[in-house]
């Protein structure tokens, strides 16, 4: 690829020289060039390479970010934000240098319309504190990538989690953001009423956009009430396929279950390594119901008899809310528990997301993949959205080892493609990905994409070196 | 405004020639520049002017769109798409001449993918046709504007409907589109994933863009599972407050409510004129619930405590599938029912939408407006998501009856703007409301706007003239 094209090149020594001066001057000790915190602030998970910015400043207000992505604009030099740096696919790295802008001091939640169940919230609040804020209020804050990630993080990578089955992504719990342009100005995308015909959606232009149009400095959510009741549990399957498509058809049935989770017998095992949890080694199902009593009851009896037809049980109820505290947090540290099983190994985590007809043959061709390559690879999955990840446990002093995680990754974008999927459901393109864009879309869609980021970033500058 | 900046103008004279030339040639009896038919495919509802296109075609395919796409850029002639010419803000008017696309022979339901709960229509397929291709399928579109609406038409005003509330609007059920840019290229927006993080959201930038970016040739929908159980009704109330208030309160419990609408004591005297239904005139609310037999049961319970608590009620339930067929048909025929108020009026409709928490106190006030101004004008909305629309009956032939309206108009959207709401709900910008997208949006967001319609439209020839 041409990457003066795309307009991604180093700044010059002399414009870098100068914005940095500005920004130490301006910043004082919320400015750093020290290396280990510019390389805490690269790319630091899985295997790819650590590219550090240049410099690191801690923005207080829109209007600080605004003033640093003026200057930057003016001298040519990147901008890339930075959430809690737990993104999985290098969007935080700074390939050609330059400023990153770390949103952890932007950390308000700067209002909540209790009545109109939506709140705002500054880039840096992360979606943990968001939902302790929002305690006592009788609401909450679905979205929930396994990380206690930012929510501006979270909004530039169209993240989800284990409730996007019944509470969408981050593309639907967005009402409004405001947006630093990349000339410097500050924009509102929207007005917070719940719906609008009222122009182009500027809102779900910048979510997902992985900072490469602009910074997100404010964002307005939609939030949900605590349903009354919650009930929920395990429920083991003889085999992946037979989660499957027990999960198949729970969707097609309709029922409105609020999370439905697929952990392969090695994902349990290191659940079980991590968590201590003491679960049998075998493919299950984490569920959960929310609604009323009458509701979740009702729920979770037909849930029982579609896991039966498919001859998964005992089902284990988690009816403590602690117990179901810590079954979702074994959940969502299965980045951890998968590391569990190799330690020493690094752990490569990827999504793909398919139709949910493809979803067993997709899963089980991927099992077997696995098995024939011979790698260690624990498979867990927001499988009511036809999204599963694969954690590759990876020698990385073992170039073999390497090169057939490299080939497995392939082989599993392609078969999810193949399959009318997405080389990434949830964790976005980043650097990682960028070689499937063009299998992914079609030449026309990928350069009107370009087209959108050369006219909104001219100069080419925000988070340059990502997604396209 | 300056119209050349933005790239409006009329065409060549001898472009002109030489388009409607080929066109005709290429189209035959697909093709026409009679005067009626041109003014067919104009504005017809509401008081706007009737501005015809140059000639009207009928394309049969993708690649015939292109091609007049193509060689309209190519000479600078406006293209304008046109669904069933349903749209109320002027979307189809063609101010500066052009070819007029009228997709009605689009119209084949090409795929249905049941255990997706998706399908894939080209856009002359109305809402009305869909349900109907979908009846034995156990699924069905829950998206329902008043008209029989192209879903093509729906998605390029980002439409909605009184199931929004529970199904979210075209913005939440398009998962992919097929769109000709304003280049005659023909491109997909997204794969058959139902989520993804794989680059800008091209779907979003389509939807509600009011054809002025490309033309949508393909839709991919999302299809809800018919429920197992429906129940509804309606609800009378002793104020338009009150059943704003119950509706608040609704929403703000977590009431999984598939429909909420509100038709203020003008609007259920015009359903008694028009649809015969005898109810007694005074405000109230429409309700539905989908679920299981127990879930609808309990919710309709739920709504009927919430109800009584500001002195709703009795609750007439509509049991038989006739009943509620007949009772929604009315709601749909409102605009209708409307005119028969005032017999030989024109009917002019807008809708505004507000945060939740403010609806109350915006329906009450344009309430004591109308009344103030000695209007006629009927409010109904889906108030569930702080829509609702007003329909102005006004005498033509008299100045002041016009002034009057217009003076309202700009009042309601005033008001729904101070209230941190937007212009339009769901009708979308088109001629009419132009003039407010500089109040309702920041000065850079339209000005970006700008920039994507001049980087997407670089020649100005996707439906001139609307929107921004």
């Amino acid at each position: 690829m041409d990457d003066q094209a795309q307009g991604f090149r180093r700044p010059d020594a002399a414009a870098l020289a100068t914005v940095t001066k500005a920004l130490a001057d301006t910043f004082g000790n919320r400015y750093s060039a020290n290396a280990t915190v510019r390389a805490q602030h690269a790319h630091t998970i899985t295997w790819g390479p650590n590219q550090p910015p240049d410099c690191v400043v801690y923005p207080q207000s829109t209007e600080e970010v605004a003033g640093v992505v003026a200057l930057c604009a003016a001298h040519g030099v990147p901008v890339i934000a930075f959430g809690t740096g737990t993104s999985l696919e290098g969007h935080v790295n700074a390939p050609f240098g330059g400023v990153c802008l770390d949103m952890s001091m932007m950390n308000r939640v700067t209002r909540v319309n209790a009545e109109d169940l939506d709140c705002e919230v500054e880039p840096g609040v992360t979606r943990k504190a968001l939902n302790e804020h929002l305690r006592d209020s009788g609401l909450f804050f679905p979205i929930d990538p396994g990380a206690d990630a930012s929510i501006g993080g979270m909004a530039s990578t169209r993240a989800s989690g284990t409730n996007a089955v019944r509470y969408g992504t981050m593309k639907d719990n967005v009402l409004s953001l405001e947006v630093v342009t990349a000339t410097g100005e500050i924009i509102r995308t929207a007005r917070r009423a719940k719906k609008s015909s009222a122009g182009y959606d500027l809102t779900r232009l910048f979510v997902g956009a992985e900072g490469t149009l602009g910074v997100i400095t404010r964002i307005t959510l939609r939030l949900q009430g605590l349903p009354e009741a919650i009930s929920g549990g395990i429920c083991p399957f003889p085999s992946v396929k037979a989660a499957c498509d027990a999960t198949i058809m729970t969707i097609q049935t309709g029922l409105p279950i609020a999370r439905i989770e697929l952990l392969d017998a090695l994902q349990v095992k290191g659940v079980n390594l991590h968590s201590k949890l003491g679960l049998p080694e075998t493919p299950m199902l984490l569920v959960e119901f929310h609604g009323t009593e009458a509701g979740v009851a009702e729920q979770s009896a037909r849930f029982g008899d579609i896991a039966a037809e498919f001859g998964g049980g005992p089902f284990t109820w988690a009816t403590r809310p602690e117990d179901r505290t810590r079954l979702w947090q074994a959940r969502h540290d299965s980045y951890w528990a998968a590391l569990a099983l190799r330690p020493g190994a690094k752990a490569v985590a990827t999504d793909v997301c398919v139709p949910i007809s493809r979803l067993a043959e997709c899963v089980t061709q991927t099992q077997a993949d696995i098995a024939a390559s011979g790698l260690i690879a624990p498979i867990v999955g927001h499988v009511g959205d036809g999204n599963f990840h694969v954690t590759l446990l990876v020698d990385m002093d073992d170039p073999a080892d390497v090169q057939r995680a490299e080939d497995f990754l392939h082989r599993l974008v392609r078969r999810g493609l193949a399959m009318e999927g997405t080389c990434t459901g949830e964790h976005g393109i980043g650097q990682t990905k960028m070689k499937y864009m063009s299998e992914e879309h079609s030449p026309g869609a990928l350069d009107m994409m370009r087209t959108i980021k050369r006219a909104l970033d001219p100069r080419g500058i925000m988070n340059p070196g990502k997604m396209i």
